[in-house]
């Protein structure tokens, strides 16, 4: 297979609705050899008009989202004369929703744009997920709305900082045999606490990887299968007696991890 | 406008590509009463054939990412038997890129699934931007891909994790006019750093809201406007010194800000 597939992104604001459809039906295609060509914040037709001359010449498809009305009658107007294929990825559903609303549209671009509180909130939630990472102070459990705990190296950190990024105050707490686990855990909210397992042999590759990062033997206690299958059956009988849903993060995205956590939580979509 | 749109995101994985053009498009219509049903990892006509109904009796829009073959067109047969309209926002284009690249998708739900080396550069990419946050260790300046520099809340921090989240190593220095900026700003590669700026009022605001959360009195001097201008001078001054993009974050989103500096710097797109 030799041939490129060319994708446009093209957006009157930022484009990453777009780019996240095309990257999704692309996924399908993992062999496939394809050129990203991403256009941000185009708002006049001149600038429009060079980038779809580009696009069918090298026959690219073309994902759009642009608010405009006009803009995007001009994009029709180009694509039924040139045959060029183009995927309008916000006009037509804002068309249904205001036929039946009977409401006008916005036509804001990127009418997205988040409203100062909602701007707040994400960042005092990234903040608190930064405040209480690794269990460097479990006096935020009252306050956190999610409390993740697992063994090193099962992903709370990352898992943490996206449910921050999507406004999600979450504190977490890694699991060690020898430190009984802290106080707090046992009083609070148990509805709030998410356990994470994985993979041992997993676990112990993304170990023996930090310890050659540290410039350490990879071949410590502290990645030995052995080790983590101990600590591995720590957790679990924890995960028992605190009765809590528990994930396994092997082989899943962080936002697949966190997509469940949300949906066990029954919490509301905030920012995606 | 009494009436409430229900909106259903159905998938057979996450269904957050669906969740984000819904999204996008229900923006253009901030004042209307919407509600979210979501429904993920659906993997039988069974399950698909309840919420379809539902959807249909409640004159629900539907959007979907269903890659399994069989159980999107049983979604069609529903469709046209009933009048239900429904996005499919993955089968179209992966049939349009089929059709162009002649390969078979893989119909793997959720193929998005990422490769563990992926996921591995994702996590040290968040810890990297949580061990480098607010000019805890400019060491990392040379590691670092990104280096965005600016004074107390100019969302430094939450940019930065967001960053991460997209797989982007990130140090933040914060700037105070009594402090020599670290020397190493200065022998690093340029066109890595980034200034952030904003509007003082904004700014303002947010440090008083700090000081009443601090549980300290809002009229310190941290949170006077004089003093906030004096520190937009003393970073302006940097800025033009460095010969540095300036970005200002007053009105948007991270996700927007963010890909301007991903632009900028021309990097290429990585988890989205």
């Amino acid at each position: 297979m030799s041939k490129i597939l060319h994708y446009y992104i093209l957006s009157d604001s930022v484009g990453d609705t777009a780019l996240k459809v095309a990257r999704s039906a692309l996924a399908q295609f993992p062999e496939a050899r394809t050129k990203l060509h991403r256009h941000n914040f185009v708002n006049d037709t001149d600038a429009l008009n060079d980038i779809l001359q580009e696009a069918a010449a090298l026959d690219g498809l073309v994902f759009i989202t642009i608010a405009d009305n006009q803009l995007a009658k001009y994009v029709e107007r180009f694509c039924i004369e040139t045959g060029l294929i183009c995927y309008n990825l916000i006009q037509p559903f804002v068309l249904e929703i205001q036929r039946r609303l009977e409401v006008e549209p916005s036509e804001i671009a990127g009418a997205q744009h988040e409203l100062s509180d909602a701007y707040f909130k994400r960042i005092e939630a990234i903040e608190f997920c930064i405040q209480y990472d690794d269990g460097r102070d479990p006096s935020g459990m009252d306050e956190a709305e999610i409390i993740i705990i697992g063994i090193s190296r099962t992903g709370k950190t990352p898992l943490s900082m996206y449910l921050g990024t999507l406004g999600y105050k979450v504190l977490n707490i890694p699991l060690i045999p020898e430190n009984e686990p802290p106080v707090e855990l046992f009083k609070t909210d148990k509805k709030k606490i998410i356990g994470l397992t994985n993979d041992p042999y997993t676990i112990n590759r993304l170990r023996e990887t930090r310890m050659i990062e540290y410039g350490m033997d990879s071949g410590t206690r502290y990645a030995s299968i052995k080790r983590v299958e101990e600590e591995l059956n720590f957790a679990d009988e924890l995960y028992r007696q605190l009765d809590c849903p528990v994930i396994n993060v092997v082989d899943r995205s962080i936002e697949e991890s966190a997509t469940i956590i949300l949906d066990i939580m029954n919490m509301p979509v905030r920012y995606n």
